[in-house]
């Protein structure tokens, strides 16, 4: 048996056409993108610029030159925080937040900026209202994840893009458990900026990953890094333009085209599709753990309030214990923390984290059927 | 006819073995390296170290975890610089560099760090005692290239590492154009640190690159990012042990696998056979073009101070209309200032620049035949 849930982390299988479109570029195409003008390296800037399109319209935005590209969601985040606060600045965040967005908030806090993080609920939710009541003359960002990666828990970030709009604060949007499985509408959600990871939910390969931002928020945030862009060769200054202000050195094309192809496979299912299907089976598993003896679920048992995770305990195991029975069952699920300690602080599992079982596209009603097979058999093996 | 002469760009084609072994790595592997215990998971992990271990040795550096991946030289250099450099500190580097150093350069002065940027000849060369003599009680590091993306030449490393070392400041060696084509042992040059790209003559995928660290400069350089690592994930403190210091959010597994596919190439056929061809086949390019009426070859005539660039020009041509003559004839070329406009000032070539030719392993003695044939039909078609 051979069952991946842990698809939250990375997902895998991707689309085949994801590895066959990298290895054509990588055997037939080659060219460095932007950097000259013969067939291979023009094939690149095209496919480089198709990408982006492919993105923008994505998350509906109508302007492809503000999709940058970076090696993944952690590098979009440092980027959109370090490049924009300053020493004064108040930012809001939660407890509900990955590491990638704690740790460069609390590097920022020894440069002088003060940080909120708003709680959450037992289930993982966060009180938009908690939000309004911090913000405060010097707040400048609210930097908020769509959807927690220990719970699933969806935040309702509608309401918080309209608080923030209203209080005239940037709303950064961190889309790593969402991007593939909801819809986004940048405009909807009004925010400033929507960092996106490639290698989850939109099927691309590890090495990807990128943000969206709107020139309001693009005339504030300046770039952490500096290089050759092949633009503007003459001069010793970073170009101002997008995307060029953000992307020095050469791009990572074989990861972009493949992540291309990612979105192409998701546009083809159709994302609402992909989105009831991952919620059908998360909800077989969801009801199948819940008659099983010993095991407590996390977060909401409305299981349209989730995206692709299911966090677990058992009652006398540690978590690793349990991932290690499942992985010698054949079934490669997470345990631990996750990198978001202070969601587990919030849903009463820290410090020893949980079991977290995470769905795609590819996995089967058979998958979910067989991993609650292995669960109802914990107890025998105890 | 299909002739590629721009592999001081990025090197094509690359070995098979990279693009298979990255099909493989997507297809069959998959997971997230460091991140849990699973059979796809720890696949990944062991490839991730062996692919540390084997940069560590072809620098002949003995720390395996002293090797930082990162998406291209640009991040690495830039890291170096920015992390390690403080206001009031100097900092020598030269003319002949690229922009990948020069604009993060000119960003730190804006910062109140010092810069001195030695002078090259007329030839692309830069005297060692030159840096010697610029050398003050705050000069913290000297940051050199190797060998320069427009004319191919050489430094003088050795010594520039001695004087370095002897008085006590960091030099960290730009290998760009040479890791791949010279062999280089990181204790001979003396060097704390060797930034690297992946995809030229290391003959790995775009957005590979990374960089060598030894314990001295490591101590003295902050990251200029943080996030999730999969380490002491209980902590909102970025792990101060290498390389999760340097490495933040999910690997580029795919490309890495593909890097370490393009070192296997290298040692398999032997640096110093690969080194051999090349010189040879820019031996009988740089012959016959001086034989070809009208054009200039720029840089040393000793084919043996260079590595796989040659640049040249056309008496009453722009360079762009030569490489745009070579690419209509299915010779693949840069020409402008590739993102290196001091150098070009150095040998005499701003704002216009050069026609650029640069060679790899895969290039034949008739792809280099063929070439001259074209060039020498340049006067032909005035």
């Amino acid at each position: 048996m051979n069952i991946y849930l842990d698809n939250a982390s990375t997902t895998f299988p991707k689309p085949k056409a994801v590895a066959d479109s990298i290895y054509d570029y990588l055997i037939n195409i080659g060219g460095n993108a932007n950097r000259s003008n013969y067939s291979n390296s023009l094939d690149s800037s095209r496919k480089l610029l198709l990408a982006r399109e492919k993105i923008a319209d994505f998350f509906k935005f109508d302007k492809p030159s503000n999709i940058i590209f970076t090696n993944n969601i952690t590098s979009s985040l440092n980027i959109l925080l370090r490049g924009t606060l300053k020493p004064g600045d108040h930012v809001i965040s939660s407890c509900m937040e990955h590491n990638s967005i704690l740790r460069p908030l609390s590097d920022l806090q020894n440069l002088g900026i003060s940080v909120d993080l708003v709680h959450a609920d037992e289930l993982g939710f966060i009180n938009p209202m908690n939000i309004k009541n911090l913000i405060k003359p010097n707040t400048k960002m609210c930097v908020i994840s769509h959807a927690s990666n220990v719970t699933g828990s969806i935040q309702d970030i509608d309401t918080i893009g309209t608080i923030c709009k209203d209080s005239n604060i940037f709303f950064v949007v961190d889309s790593a458990q969402s991007a593939g499985v909801l819809d986004i509408d940048i405009n909807k959600i009004k925010a400033n900026a929507i960092a996106f990871t490639g290698h989850k939910s939109l099927l691309g390969p590890q090495g990807t990953g990128g943000f969206v931002i709107d020139d309001k928020l693009n005339t504030e945030c300046s770039p952490l890094l500096s290089g050759g862009t092949g633009s503007l060769s003459y001069s010793l200054k970073q170009p101002s333009f997008l995307p060029d202000k953000f992307e020095s050195g050469t791009m990572n094309m074989p990861g972009i085209i493949g992540l291309s192809s990612g979105i192409d496979f998701i546009n083809q299912i159709g994302i609402n599709t992909i989105r009831e299907k991952i919620s059908y089976l998360r909800s077989i598993l969801l009801d199948g753990i819940l008659n099983i003896d010993d095991l407590t679920v996390y977060g909401d048992l409305d299981n349209k309030k989730s995206t692709t995770c299911l966090s677990i305990n058992h009652k006398s195991l540690d978590p690793s214990e349990v991932s290690y029975f499942l992985d010698s069952n054949g079934i490669k699920t997470r345990s631990g923390l996750h990198c978001a300690p202070l969601a587990h602080k919030a849903i009463g599992t820290y410090p020893t984290g949980t079991v977290r079982l995470s769905l795609s596209y590819f996995n089967s009603e058979t998958d979910i059927y067989n991993t609650l097979n292995i669960l109802s058999k914990l107890r025998d093996n105890l």
